[in-house]
């Protein structure tokens, strides 16, 4: 595997207003790499996505298992375009292949048919045909844990540092031991890589552990770590609405704005 | 056009961890709305992205000119599926209609070629296979001038203060006159806002003008504004490498990191 890269420095101009005055000075910046990677399945693209280099492998299991794609399809290998003399961007094209035991992906844009598109509660019920909600008394981490995993992770959050532009997404155990963190530009990309390392590693679905978000929890977000199998999720910032129906209807925990010591519940509705 | 709510309030439970001690309280909390809208161009879906409901006309054209798919086609008509009598997922599909003057748009996914795929510099060429970098001399803002926009927008950020989980895109122009303000559960959808009613105005391109956005600056933020023809992008966070090189390609003024008084400069190279 190539070692690509996950940050350039480069030399810009800080500049500082007073007023009238205008200041400037040369110094030198960390820059997270941003590079798009191609997502095959069993000779298929499913998707490109804007990604930090590292963990590809990761990303694109983890990709393909969120969207249902594999539909419990084995992994038999994953692998990238590259051959070895490879340019660059032989590196940003990964292959998951089932040996075609996954079904066919369907190309989700196209010409259209007379359906009226989807609303919220639609797409709620789209994971509902294919993910089942969890018992409502099964284990999860407690809030006091999710609230220690956040300062943990946030705290560790190497990459950040530098650049301050990735997201971070770990895994935790009830014990609110971190399992796993991984970081991204793009905050999906960073859950992809987490539930990826897991499918890879033989773990999911991930019962009993949470997920963690640096970022708001939107439904995408929700629908990765329902998929996972996820006993709950905490968010850094805030859900949306449909984030939260969403959980509420998975029994999913899920917890946001984590500050200081506190935070939301958002789901269940009553703790 | 339905008025769709933006916000929902629900009640959640407000937890404060001391030590072993946890304390639980339920209060009201305003969550932002986040939709399904599928957008279609004449007659052919091209995206469904996860919005916030409202100027979704907008957004429907803001991504078409963002992508490409127009090539300078006019807009004839954009209108919503819906007939009037509407159920939810009926105002969740958007027409866009060049009365077939724009090309027919490619899927993007599908069966994959020979082609081992793109690296950062290929996705470059390919925007500057379609896009004009600005001349080096044509007018800008100034950098004093983005520092002071973006406190501006920032603190008049309405949706944000009230559920901590929207972004913010604007127009401005050289005097720093913000022209206007859209905000949205995702950052590309709030870029695409304001160059969607800048293109319903006819103000397209963007001469002179400056693009604020309240997040991080990435390739995809870049392509957006230069192809709005702004002159000048600031971001209230980082840029990515992949976003720098792209805005030092285009001649395009890029601004981060804004933090009090200062600011980074990433393009040009040197002031």
């Amino acid at each position: 595997m190539a070692a690509r890269g996950r940050t350039e420095t480069h030399l810009v101009t800080r500049v500082a207003v007073h007023g009238a005055d205008v200041t400037a000075a040369r110094r030198p910046d960390e820059l997270v790499v941003e590079e798009p990677l191609t997502i095959q399945l069993d000779g298929v693209t499913v998707s490109t996505t804007m990604r930090t280099p590292g963990h590809d492998y990761e990303l694109a299991v983890g990709f393909c298992h969120g969207d249902g794609l594999l539909a419990g399809a084995p992994v038999r290998s994953v692998r990238y375009c590259a051959n070895g003399a490879a340019s660059d961007s032989e590196w940003n094209v990964v292959t998951v292949d089932t040996g075609g035991t996954a079904p066919t992906p369907r190309p989700r844009l196209g010409n259209t048919t007379s359906s009226c598109g989807l609303c919220g509660n639609d797409a709620i019920d789209e994971l509902c045909a294919r993910l089942q909600p969890f018992a409502v008394d099964a284990p999860k981490p407690s809030v006091a844990t999710m609230v220690a995993v956040a300062h943990s992770v946030l705290s560790g959050q190497g990459l950040f540092q530098a650049t301050g532009a990735v997201h971070a997404a770990a895994a935790f155990d009830a014990d609110g031991t971190v399992l796993l963190t991984r970081e991204d530009v793009g905050r999906h990309n960073a859950v992809d890589k987490v539930v990826g390392r897991l499918l890879l590693d033989g773990r999911l679905p991930a019962h009993g552990l949470g997920l963690f978000v640096s970022g708001r929890a939107s439904f995408e977000m929700v629908q990765k770590a329902w998929a996972g199998g996820f006993a709950a999720l905490v968010a850094v910032s805030a859900p949306t609405a449909l984030a939260m129906h969403t959980a509420r209807r998975a029994n999913l925990l899920l917890a946001g704005f984590v500050r200081g010591d506190q935070c939301n519940v958002y789901s269940p509705e009553r703790l």
